[in-house]
């Protein structure tokens, strides 16, 4: 097996909040990541796939058909505010971890069956990432 | 002349909205950073100090001041959505190049006499900054 | 199984020295990092704990409570010789498979019993890092 | 086990060619890869070797052996035309797969017996990488 | 005056050679950079422009504009051996210098004449680099 | 005037400590920089040379004489402890201000006549630095 991985960033606001949770809680756990009207970051996700390496292309997988998913997947979530935009996020926290989960599903639906998608990581800033294998 | 540099980061929502502009021309002029509920980045911020050096402690500028005055400049952003949350963005576009000119001003009031700021560099994303110097 | 992973960074002298080794096997495995008054490194230690997401927070740990036990774990370490101020490396020596190993202990302590601690990364430098994990 | 990772890097030119394939499939699959007289890249690779930790030199290795065997691996790779001056990327493409197996087995020739070779991390570039683990 | 630089990056192969030198000065001056069949590099490219802030759009310069130009300057030399495909370096060496210089004139004659082009920078590796200026 | 900059690195102890100040001042002013047996770092050392290129070399000057230089300078301090193995820092701290300047004044002393050494750029952290030029 060979694991290739691509990277791409895309830029998002966001904001922590729970409605199941009173203010006094969603101020304790979330601190200021509650802030009214959000805050954001230059998001980087890398994703890796694993299969066999054909012999005459020496590709797992060719780069254009990767970039075009990855483009597919972040497209709805550059330069959007996560909580408004993206619908899943109206309803669970757009935290790392949960973005990392919502890319990992988006690109499994969109590779082909040849590779195996093995893992997401998505940075929030260069000190904090989340990986996700499904 | 001896010139200390020292490097933060702080992160925040914006949008490009300029009411004076149609609808159109917003569209045309910002593209998706127009988009209705913004979007953020990860600043990094970084400001330079010209300064002789003491012959005693051999610094320019006592790195915990400095620290004190960014965090002060940054505080007010970092977790905010410029537009909503900082009064000089609600009348001018929180660009890279406004906000620049913001830390510089900001920083340059605090700054002790003995040492002059040089430069304010802010970087949007990787592949993306601006350097103003008053 | 999610993944979350956080950096933090410390600064610290060492010196490579094993008394029971001779002066010249001394010199022979450890070249430089033998040198009398020791050197140093700005270190960068990330930690990784895998557990469940919380379906209301959309987080495996609280960020807050990572922070603070990598502070308790590096503070000690921060600003310091190892050889001098650290008890355990006055037995052994500090180096970066050894201060891997310390820092997991020290964060295995510390941690809820909810996640587990998947793995330390430490790096001594950009170019030479260890994982461990126990 | 404890795993010591080490990054070297080379620049090497390379182009995408398959002489069994057509032009217009050559074209199709490896685009701008596919020109003429090729391009290059700044290469990074990693290598990751496991092993148990010597109680008195507090090492998995020494760093010295490493470097000497990673240099003996890139070194012909250095500052070359792969697929002029490197007899196995005659026969096939240079891609990133393949020359990340390429410097696995040479490494692995190479490595002594007490550690294992893990795993080799070759990046063509900073959004672009594979893993291979043998 | 405010300063607006933008990245971009491009991979090229080149060869250092003189035909004006003898085989014995192109190796001692160029070392394996005279290798015959060439090497490469993922080159970055930075380039400032300097200039008054629009006070409605807050932008020195379009980015979009920006980087049609960087697009336009770099797709010759981007997955192309510059001693081969492109006519400047077929008469002077393609060295770091010479390609910063090339690059800060075409740049030049695309930028309108509201921006200044201040400065390119062009590295060839992360630990070298040409400032060239005009 | 073509400027070309080279980087390199070196891993130093240090500690700061002035005898003319008291214990309490050196306490406030150094903070845990104080501390009795120093901590360390590993530096970034950046020298910047502004000349003309040669029309036939395509060069401002040949890299390997930079190396060397770069190297003379930095043997001394790498894998030492300044205040310790470098007489300059017995008499001064060795602050990143002083070091630069210490840096500067070395590599002016060996560079040839033909080019200027414009600035040198030390970081003692990814976030600190202190420019230096004459």
């Amino acid at each position: 097996m060979t694991y290739l991985s691509r990277r791409i960033t895309f830029s998002s606001a966001h904001r922590y909040f729970q409605k199941k949770f009173s203010e006094a809680e969603n101020k304790k756990i979330f601190g200021k990541c509650y802030n009214e009207h959000g805050h954001g970051h230059n998001y980087v996700l890398e994703m890796t796939v694993g299969g066999s390496v054909d012999p005459l292309s020496g590709m797992v997988i060719n780069l254009v058909e990767v970039d075009q998913i990855l483009k597919t997947v972040t497209d709805p979530l550059d330069h959007h505010h996560l909580n408004f935009d993206v619908p899943e996020f109206s309803k669970i926290v757009p935290t790392t971890e949960n973005i990392a989960k919502y890319c990992f599903e988006k690109i499994k639906d969109l590779l082909p069956r040849e590779v195996n998608l093995e893992k997401v990581r998505l940075y929030e800033a260069e000190d904090l990432w989340v990986d996700y294998n499904g």
